[in-house]
């Protein structure tokens, strides 16, 4: 269980900040850049949200073999553009027994929505809450620049669901990968 | 979502080590005494394992409502004897996805075998996995001593279910509560 840190910097990111939005819940600073790491040797000036991808925690098998089909990759040289998401969900929400979660995860058609953008739009979920983070959640997101009015669509469309009520904390941060030429100058 | 610290100390914790036994995988350092606490300022001589008291990762709701029938309450001046098991499950456990998981416990009678011993033997579950700690569950056990050969009972039933094929390391750490008049010697 590796632990992935995300750096909020004044400079010196592999990720420019474009926009970031408060959903709701408390604000973080706004850093211009954005960068990740494994390692955490030093807190740099700005913030630092840390995360681990875990198990599956409402995926079923017959799921997980849908998502595995058309599986959305990581680290594509064309998806420019990325998204941290950080979440918080509500008291309410954690205090209910894991078949009353899973039925509100059911009928939000969660997974469901995110299949319907895959591959293209790819995704990975970090959790924190267990860590003692101040967010529950750490989703990423990684597409190409032509597919922004998508992923507008993909998270405006979780949004608006029952899960999404419980959701007490969100912050959209919206960004484009530094190429290797801008960074050298 | 408050981290509770387990310190094992070379002197002047709240219960004395009475046996520690290795299951599987690992050993830790034998350390005589146990302190807990909600705060870590300073890594005492000794180890420290971490965990949060954290939502239902199996239980249903109803489930959950068995278990308040007849709830084990922690701290209770009888329970003089306690158990601190630190254990952690494998690969093959960790990358099943939800059904899969919860249909093993389910098989395993795992919430049943506890049930079978409430009130008696109170238990708290810690989890630790996405803290990035070496053990992925912390459970601490509290039960007077006459209900020793019970505890022992409880113990073995859960190890020998298909759910604990899955465990590769376990550490079983018998405790007595210092009293007072001790303390103060």
């Amino acid at each position: 269980m590796k632990m992935k840190h995300f750096f909020g910097k004044p400079d010196g990111g592999e990720w420019r900040v474009t926009a970031q939005t408060v959903l709701c819940g408390e604000a973080i600073a706004h850093m211009p850049y954005i960068a990740t790491s494994y390692d955490a040797p030093l807190h740099p000036p700005g913030w630092r949200f840390s995360g681990v991808s875990s198990h599956l925690r409402y995926t079923t098998n017959d799921e997980r073999g849908r998502l595995n089909q058309n599986p959305g990759i990581l680290g594509r040289a064309a998806a420019t553009c990325a998204a941290l998401i950080p979440i918080r969900k509500n008291e309410a929400w954690w205090s209910m027994a894991q078949d009353e979660r899973r039925a509100i995860y059911a009928r939000s058609v969660h997974l469901e929505i995110g299949l319907d953008y895959l591959p293209e739009i790819a995704r990975q979920l970090f959790h924190s809450r267990d860590a003692g983070e101040p967010f529950d959640f750490l989703t990423w997101f990684e597409f190409p620049p032509e597919a922004t009015d998508r992923f507008d669509d993909l998270v405006g469309r979780l949004r608006a669901t029952e899960e999404w009520q419980y959701v007490d904390r969100e912050i959209d941060i919206r960004l484009t990968r530094i190429n290797e030429e801008e960074a050298e100058e």
